[in-house]
């Protein structure tokens, strides 16, 4: 670490020039640049001009210094280091030779803190369509720039990471064979431990129930399908929401409108598959399979859980990302596996609920 | 679309021109470029040079037309619209002013064709780092290009529907709010019904085991957490690796070092799960819930139940979305509420087949 930073700036410089980006990252670190910060990703390799100088002396010096930098088509206009301004190579092609720098350039720059967080700065180069963005410390001085090239790596390794986290996988920043299976392994287990613990609950439902399932044993047949049915449910409100808010396309004010929405949603699809369950209870388990067990009684406590059910999943499917989003979680985390532990304790309590009521009564 | 078939080339180029990405999209589409291809997203917007132009000449022309070009900084070089090189504006700038284009154009030119796949032309300029990449007809005759930033949008849009396929949702080009109530059930609900139909079999499973279930009452309150342990390890496994071949990390040629892989980890963590498994049901089941159902035989029947099922869920969530991506599906189908289906079955049925075997033993 001191090593680097006792190199001369220029030191420092050629090997950030000669590095890909994965070491430019790692130097960047070491520069003291937090990891997934815009410092961290960014180069420093752009051609930067000074507001006096005329077209001509811009050109002269992109000929002298650009066939080294990362990329020459856009250049940053400075003075003693503060960003002042851009121009694009574009416009001084369309400018004569002596107009100046200062009087071309574009000051109403875009630019990004060395310290925010690189997933930002790639959305914010992918919504605004640019191709390099100006990294500027806390006094406004130039100390790089962020390449579109560099932001879509980016994008595809926040990607994966929100992937990973949604299969209650801990992230990792190596290849699939690359990662070896001790590495996998731990990257896998944490969740697996913590909800396969926290299926607890669920044990403690069916014990307290036992002797309702003992009365009607046929209802146990149904448990996988009601906690599947649930399960799949929340995971597609969940990831439609995790999605929505990582493309800033939601965020927490739209709660209201969001809760609504799957609400609605939730009760067409609810009523759909309990009218299907019911036909397909009666059809085939009833007459085809010739199971006494299954009476129109049962059929309507399954399909009455499945309503709720549905309408549970998809509420706590779309309420939790967005608070987890709230309170500063990754919404990521509330995806699939940690609502479907949570859904499946849930359907469990709808599903005796219905049937201690129902079943006794008939 | 004859209106638009009878315009000028001109006339469809201004349009072109002055249209955003995804108006883009549909008039190429008009012009008989198939959805999801190359040509629907590309702009006619480029700068052409001829190869026996000088450099004074070509930038006499990048000044004339490149005001309205969408890039101007990579140029195209053409003969009868075909397809010779390409030379940068940079190459330009560091080359003096008579030298002819054929003499300085880098002829080894990474193009596409217009009916090569969006997605795919995306990950190519994202691999090489392309700001652009030159489309050409089966012809070689060039047509257009696709920019950086169509490809972004492009990756993100693709990575949307890889996020909505993985969830079961159908998927749809419109953001979450602006997607209305019934469009967003037409979404969700087909995966539902199918899973929830193909639930049957979890259903036939138990109703065939009964008289084991009656037996011994307490298994029943494990089912929840082995299908959900199942469940959550067949989608880690099935998300890394839809993951790795969307990245194409890895394809089918993998398969055995996947598998191989997988296995390994599945034994981790199983035995680690088992372990801690036992020691639960051993202490907290068995002492203090004080639950005198929950002998060391049964805690061994889950246990043992735990590790095959782990073992089978990441074996399935491997080879499944592999095997799709060899026979032309989108492996992205494959993902958590697929596998889970099926590992639900697979658990019970290894459940019923240790309780059976040990159970009645004892």
């Amino acid at each position: 670490m001191d090593v680097i930073e006792d190199m001369p700036a220029n030191v420092v410089s050629r090997i950030l020039r000669n590095s890909d980006p994965a070491s430019r990252s790692q130097i960047n670190q070491l520069l003291n640049y937090p990891k997934d910060s815009a410092g961290s990703i960014m180069t420093t390799e752009y051609v930067f001009l000074h507001p006096d100088a005329t077209v001509e002396e811009s050109f002269a010096r992109i000929r002298k210094e650009g066939m080294d930098k990362e990329t020459i088509y856009t250049c940053y206009v400075t003075q003693n280091r503060v960003l002042l301004g851009v121009v694009t190579v574009k416009r001084l092609l369309l400018s004569s030779y002596e107009t100046r720098i200062r009087d071309i350039m574009e000051t109403n720059v875009l630019s990004v803190n060395t310290h925010e967080d690189k997933e930002d700065v790639a959305q914010m180069l992918n919504k605004y369509d640019l191709s390099a963005i100006p990294v500027v410390d806390g006094d406004n001085r130039m100390v790089g720039i962020v390449t579109f090239d560099d932001a879509m790596d980016v994008i595809e390794e926040e990607t994966t990471e929100d992937f990973e986290k949604m299969a209650a996988i801990l992230p990792s920043d190596k290849p699939y064979l690359k990662t070896g299976v001790f590495e996998t392994w731990r990257s896998r287990i944490p969740w697996l431990m913590l909800l396969m613990l926290s299926a607890t609950f669920t044990g403690i439902i069916i014990t307290k129930f036992e002797n309702a399932l003992a009365a009607c044993v046929v209802l146990t047949s149904f448990i996988p399908m009601l906690s599947g049915t649930g399960g799949n449910s929340g995971s597609q409100s969940s990831t439609a929401i995790i999605r929505a808010l990582s493309l800033d396309e939601i965020d927490f004010s739209d709660m209201v409108a969001v809760v609504w929405k799957e609400i609605r949603v939730a009760v067409l699809c609810g009523v759909c598959l309990a009218c299907a369950n019911f036909v397909k209870m009666m059809l085939v388990d009833r007459l085809l399979m010739n199971n006494p067990e299954v009476t129109p009684v049962v059929a309507l406590v399954v399909c009455l859980t499945l309503v709720f059910t549905v309408l549970c999943a998809k509420v706590v499917g779309c309420t939790l990302p967005m608070a987890a989003e709230k309170i500063g979680i990754d919404p990521a985390v509330m995806a699939s596996p940690f609502i479907t532990t949570i859904v499946d304790a849930l359907s469990l309590l709808i599903y005796f609920f219905f049937a201690t009521h129902l079943l006794t009564l008939s």
